[in-house]
């Protein structure tokens, strides 16, 4: 593809409650990779606008260009530099992928370079060694709602049907980050069986809810014992936030957003009514947070022409 | 209904291996509860034909007198006796949910002589309030692949779509007996978190595949590490049946069939070899056994008038 062009990657909600490390969500919230010119030699210019600005590397440690070598290095491609523009929408550290936005964009920016460019579905078990679980980077390649398993060498998913239009995702997302890694630290090794349990039937009720369109399972099927008991614990009004939206019968299930923190609810109606409630909360916690109201992204990522 | 009428219940396979506790699936072996005439006094005439002849009670410890029992007691309705002609093709005690066949057929006997009898679906949580847990009794009583979930008081389920006409079940029954009780004290009360995701991924993954047709995935879908590791311990040639079928290109999954000692397998071609290894692999354990080749029953429990 010609420069200048633009890779539009989308948000992802990783998880849901039940689907641990396995379910992910593509959200109409996006972080633009503007490729504005390609130098013969390996050069990186990269200015980064909006989210992150102050805080993301803009030379060769950025997420992208490490995404980007990696890929070349992989297909045994010479790099090649580039200027890059980053227009971010999606908040850094919050559970909404912003760090799989760029391991998708880097590979994705490889591949414009490739003479015959794979397809997006060939791209996937590259960027999912890359990120290391496949719950994030595969919906925000492809976009929708998909169940993925990756063995640590090859990757399967299903992608489910589009949600409703009518179905709104709320995210409330609070003023502070949580890292993955003391997220990941918060679980304990073993869990009782009967959690176990809990948490594959609700997954395999959330699957087969969203796959049948049984919209009305959402919060049984969003059901966790096994990650979110530790993890709400991490943050101000997480566990407040979870039990809160629970008890209001228009929320159609409520989870922390990946390993949060970050919280994704559901509904088809009182749409601004729920989001008011979670900021509410993580107000009463003292903690400042903004809300957005999302749909699925059906696409996932784009690459097209732009004007410079 | 008047009598004489027959009850025609299925056999069915709980768990696929990930889906422990949650998934089943009704199959085209069938017992037949033949209700030959109804006594106002309450008094049980029990002729039991084929499996279990020997070993079924036929007085009122029966699983189907006791279960149409609990369900006149539940609807306040005094119970009535019965003639009763059991034919059974399920084999007992070997995981295909015969003891499912006898309180979905009670459940459904006493259905017959409310003046309004129930929908099924509307009979689904107290059968499974009888047996415990939903993954026999709900696909026994309607049929086809089912996910299901219950809390102790709610169930909520999903039936997913048919599984092609090509695609048979085998299943091999070894000639002898697992109890339910052992196979549920072979488990461990805790389990590693790693585990417990890859089940819970699994069982999204079998839920999300069959809904879509993905039949490719079933041999990933079906995998397990909770509790099949455990209970193919408990009998000869359990975990050498797993693995050597899992090495059969056309093999498109392998479980044990609910807490055991069947095995269910599924193919669409090579039916007859993949049974021979089955039964093989028993043989070589010094165990006896026989094959079914089976599809998913897509009806379920069905009352029909009969002659008499």
């Amino acid at each position: 593809m010609k420069v200048p062009f633009r890779i539009r990657v989308p948000a992802s909600s990783a998880n849901l409650g039940s689907g641990f490390d396995t379910v992910g969500l593509a959200l109409s919230l996006y972080n633009f990779f503007d490729v504005l010119e390609i130098y013969s030699e390996k050069k990186y210019e990269i200015e980064i606008i909006g989210e992150g600005s102050s805080e993301l590397k803009n030379d060769i440690e950025n997420e992208i260009v490490q995404s980007y070598e990696k890929a070349c290095n992989e297909w045994s491609i010479r790099p090649q530099g580039f200027r890059l523009r980053s227009i971010n929408a999606i908040p850094l550290s919050r559970g909404l992928g912003s760090s799989s936005t760029a391991i998708v964009g880097g590979v994705m920016l490889a591949n414009q370079l490739r003479d015959v460019p794979f397809r997006k579905k060939d791209l996937l078990p590259l960027m999912v060694e890359i990120e290391g679980h496949p719950d994030n980077v595969v919906p925000c390649c492809l976009g929708g709602m998909v169940v993925s398993c990756w063995n640590g060498q090859e990757l399967r998913f299903v992608r489910l049907p589009r949600l409703p239009k009518t179905m709104a995702a709320i995210v409330a997302v609070p003023d502070f980050k949580v890292s993955t890694r003391l997220a990941r630290e918060a679980l304990p090794e073993v869990v009782p069986l009967k959690d176990a349990v809990f948490n594959l039937s609700r997954a395999a009720l959330l699957a087969a809810s969203w796959a049948t369109g049984r919209w009305e399972n959402l919060p049984w099927a969003m059901g966790d014992k096994i990650h979110q008991p530790f993890r709400a614990k991490l943050f101000p009004g997480g566990e407040d936030i979870l039990s809160q939206l629970r008890k209001i019968p228009e929320c159609s299930g409520v989870a922390i957003s990946g390993s949060g923190p970050s919280v994704i609810a559901f509904s088809n109606s009182e749409v601004g009514d729920i989001a008011q409630v979670m900021c509410s909360i993580f107000s009463n916690h003292g903690v400042r947070s903004r809300f957005f109201v999302l749909n699925e992204d059906h696409y996932g990522a784009i690459t097209i022409n732009i004007e410079s």
